[in-house]
């Protein structure tokens, strides 16, 4: 029987994955002592990441072989722009972030690295770079997700709770496993070469998704900051 | 004052619009003499024609500068894919093509010319491009809709009735209109040959247009079908 | 024993290039009877046809998977922007085209549908599709060289003796056979779907291919030029 | 009088740039104590890097309005592939690097985000996008080479005297003020938007570059390698 290219992937990331969960800002998130500082950032780049995340769905449906294709990408791509965003919107009013502050946010040099990667590969190849690009953020954040939610009180905390719902839930657990399918579906019968090109794929946004991390501790935007004289926020 | 971009345009594309409402084949829709088969092969062109427009509509959403007009795009996406095409599905069946012969249907030539071109200068350029590339098939279809409305018993001929109607309707008035204000507003400050570089994309939109009504009224695919033993449908 | 990619798309195009041998436009070539004027009018599309199908090769460096790959894409764009294209300024002095009339030639319908067919599925997908996308016209051109080489007188005729020399040379064979050797590395170990895909390019570009010739034997550039009040050249 | 465009972006990057000088791995090269490790790892990133710089040339050609832009970017592109790329080949042995280890170089997290960068925005708008996302590099790297090549000794020191050399060479300068003229004339007679969306790209590239001298000096590849078991070098 044939390994499904998504258990090969697997292998490769989990030990980037299991470090977003040991990771300072995600324990933070589930035993809830994070600071509001800390998350107030990663909510606004969030925003902005969420933007871009949102062009590369549009590129899935301007590269799909198939009208079913075209049609998922689309639909995420007019879902996450009418609802999600609105979500984060409302979740943001929680930490006195005004739609005005979320809009007006700078991208942070992590957040532009990872989605120019996305955006580019995207471009680069056709659908299954696409498709390899998305799936990171899916499927991570909602084993991120379920992993938090088992923690005692994760998914009731004032702050977060909301945050743990949203990634160990149903519907999100739903579009982790879509993707993944489309994965499995567009790597089937690729010889091993373009396989190994899917995976680098997979690997470098798990490495940027741990920075992603990383940029949300330490509140940090551009090292050339100080030299600009720009102000931290 | 100034001139819209879009007064100027207008000026330029007049005698080909023009031409399409004396073209045999959509006075025959407006008149309702127009041949059955030949409405047929234009139908399922037509049908494959969207799905290769709405990719221009996702490079418009991955490529504007804004949210709005991302969110404008991509709901451009999602209608056409979620609801006019099922539209034309059922509007299909009156004419006894099953939705799946429309869904088997090869593109002709003119087809293929027609969208690769669109899609060629919406990656070549930025989202002023995009926007110049769909704007005459949503305006001047629009146009000629409002022509053929004004005909004795066009809205109401039991076959192309339909077809009449819709393009005249107030919903599709809107679009045309929403898609004249971006391009108004993308064309604004613009030096000279950058306009007369949009100008050129929606000249030769404008003549593939009328190369379309031709393919539909000869019921054409590709000159080469003889060659490569392909039936006539 | 494998077949070679390439065997079978000579199975799938030979009805079109056969046809290319018994057009009107290209038997006037080899027997020499071509009348001048049409000739010039395809020098002159030709000439811009190249400055596109340069920017394919552009592509090509810039989606290549590997460093000698991008190197020959970028020396083919060096060669025809720096070599080729004077050559055909020289040859069209032969002709009393001048270098500015070249440079100031618009497109026709044909020359831009083939172009932007070749530039948009270059752009859709991965490196494969640029190496099918510039196959077409590398090969055949080669083939219809060799083919008219034999024809009594064709290599020595006054005026387009240049061209057969050129296209049956050992230098074009060469490029003709770099070309089949890329498609032949890429497609190997594809499933039949991805093949199918390719072969679909490779059939449109023959097809474009065989409406360029009729483009030349008919001097023609848009329908709508009549309607628009364009002087026929 | 108008300002030249890139007068002000001058204003705008000058406290990036200067801070390049300052920055401890410039000054190791000028004073010339630099550690040979560091600059073994910049330059096996550099080389990557230059990999895909050459992809965003491609782009420039695939995307110029004009004949003449279309080759400069192509010269650009064939003269980084055959040349300077071997005089890094060459120059990195004097290191010990083997043209092998050169060729497997792995990209660091730091160096995809600057290429990604420059490939996505080139992709996402025209031609105007690209020569922005290449000037920085070009001009930025001359603006660091004649300041160190004031530098008593800098020019002549055994192992980092080439590097100086080529940097402020007359050529390099020669290739800086030829990006700088194509910037100001694809910016003239722009409306303030869009030359202010230029601007950004000039201001992330230098953000980028500086985060390469960081990368250098501290010999990083990706902030996952532990977590990875990645061996560093």
């Amino acid at each position: 029987m044939t390994v499904l290219f998504t258990d090969r992937l697997w292998k490769k990331v989990r030990p980037i994955w299991k470090a977003y969960v040991e990771h300072p800002f995600v324990r933070g998130i589930g035993e809830g002592w994070l600071e509001r500082e800390k998350f107030k950032h990663f909510m606004k780049q969030d925003y902005v990441y969420l933007i871009e995340y949102s062009r590369v769905f549009a590129l899935g449906s301007a590269k799909a072989h198939d009208l079913q294709t075209m049609t998922t990408f689309a639909n995420l791509l007019h879902e996450t722009l009418n609802f999600e965003m609105e979500l984060h919107r409302q979740y943001a009013k929680k930490f006195n972030i005004s739609p005005e502050e979320l809009e007006a946010t700078e991208p942070s040099a992590t957040t532009i690295a990872y989605t120019s990667y996305m955006l580019n590969v995207s471009q680069k190849g056709g659908i299954e770079n696409v498709i390899a690009a998305v799936l990171t953020c899916a499927w991570s954040y909602n084993y991120v997700g379920q992993a938090l939610a088992q923690w005692r009180g994760a998914l009731e905390h004032e702050f977060y709770g909301n945050w743990v719902q949203t990634y160990s839930s149903e519907a999100f657990t739903q579009l982790a496993n879509d993707c993944k399918d489309l994965m499995n579906e567009v790597a089937d019968g690729k010889p091993e070469h373009e396989l190994a090109t899917l995976e680098d794929i997979v690997v470098n946004t798990s490495r940027f998704e741990y920075m992603f991390w990383d940029m949300a501790e330490n509140i940090t935007m551009w090292p050339t900051d100080k030299v600009e004289g720009v102000q931290q926020n």
